[in-house]
């Protein structure tokens, strides 16, 4: 009741621009911000940056890895209750495939985010980079959590972007197995691939190996794991991110 | 209230072991677990995992899973707060010097999980398990957070893990700079390192650099970033992470 009144106050102090963006928030995220000055710096790209002393510059840097991070537990635990049975690596890759610049970019321009940051930012907007819709709206999430706080942001990823916009039958039907897809693109790019069992430690009851991708005999990537095929499997992602093969 | 008394009556079915484990939990969490089953499944250590059903077996991988994430979440958080004039480079870089396997290793030490994991798989300690108790103390965070909620768990983290055992003024002293890390190694190594600047994105205002390092004129990781010299920090971050040079 306090936190409504004086949100009430607040609200007697906004400009129209205030007020727009006030309206667009509560259309995204259901319920009327409490505290408006942390949405307007979600929305401030580092490109408009404000210089606060020397040397010293505010843009939604902060919130964006502020928001990264509350995302990412939100969907660690979104999956984790969902599928019981699965192990820690299924996972973290199904994870991965919410929570990636693409995805994210194309949910914050469904969300209706474009809209605000041109209001917001006017003619500054920088058109020409590409993941500046799924930035924003990691730091919008960095702006929910410290304004509504977590079990709020919580129920806001869930409903408003995890259910209405992933399709995780989808998701999960083409979890990628990063072995065969290093190999396509081996294949395709006329090159060798080979996995190198490197080591193997610990006792009989756990083991951890670790092995080793070589493209065209060099060391590219490592992995390890509780398995062999766990260890291949993680030296093949390593390799597929640092060569930008998309699954 | 009730859930007080639900406790006192599921405390009254417990065994001694159970009694044991409860006691060592309140130690180190600070107050009673309410859904013992929780810890007792941290502290099973995949190798001593029990198979539930054909091909599912369950041990604390899925709540380290969950505990990795969550504890990112808070100490990302922390930083945050602790440091509102730093840019999230800072924060990603201090963050990761907080969250790391040795260093974790370290605090579930001293915490005292040693004596509890010895207690729960008895002669099935994996010794020869290095991350054993960092693996443990974030499946152990899985579980206070499923077991108490988010604030609770929080305030654990920050004032049962950070403030006793990280002494950030160090930390942040010795941030590292990677760029000079790589180069320290490659002088010693006898290999010759360049960075190459391959793209700039953007506009005027907001640009992006993409750099190349090169390791004996090969190419050996990339860094993007807003300047070039972020671009090549992240460049030699990750080249210092492939090639395991511990800052």
């Amino acid at each position: 009741m306090k936190l409504l009144r004086l949100l009430r106050i607040q609200e007697l102090t906004y400009n129209k621009k205030d007020k727009r963006l006030a309206f667009a928030i509560k259309n995204i995220v259901g319920s009327k911000p409490l505290n408006l000055s942390l949405y307007r710096l979600a929305f401030r790209h580092v490109s408009a940056s404000k210089e606060i002393k020397a040397g010293v510059k505010i843009s939604n840097e902060r919130l964006e890895y502020l928001g990264d991070a509350v995302l990412g537990t939100i969907v660690a635990e979104y999956l984790f209750q969902k599928f019981p049975y699965r192990d820690e690596g299924f996972l973290t890759e199904t994870r991965s495939r919410i929570v990636n610049r693409e995805a994210l970019n194309q949910v914050g321009q469904k969300i209706g985010l474009p809209k605000i940051v041109e209001s917001e930012m006017g003619s500054k907007v920088p058109y020409s980079f590409k993941s500046l819709y799924g930035d924003t709206l990691e730091a919008l999430i960095g702006a929910i959590y410290l304004d509504r706080g977590y079990y709020f942001c919580r129920k806001f990823i869930n409903s408003r972007l995890i259910n209405p916009f992933f399709d995780l039958d989808n998701i999960i039907a083409t979890t990628t197995n990063f072995k065969s897809k290093i190999i396509e693109w081996a294949q395709k790019e006329n090159k060798e691939i080979d996995f190198n069992l490197k080591s193997v430690e610990g006792s009989q009851r756990f083991k951890e190996f670790k092995v080793e991708l070589n493209i065209n005999s060099e060391p590219f990537s490592e992995g390890k794991g509780a398995t062999k095929k766990k260890a291949e499997q993680e030296a093949a992602r390593i390799a597929c991110e640092k060569l930008q093969i998309i699954p």
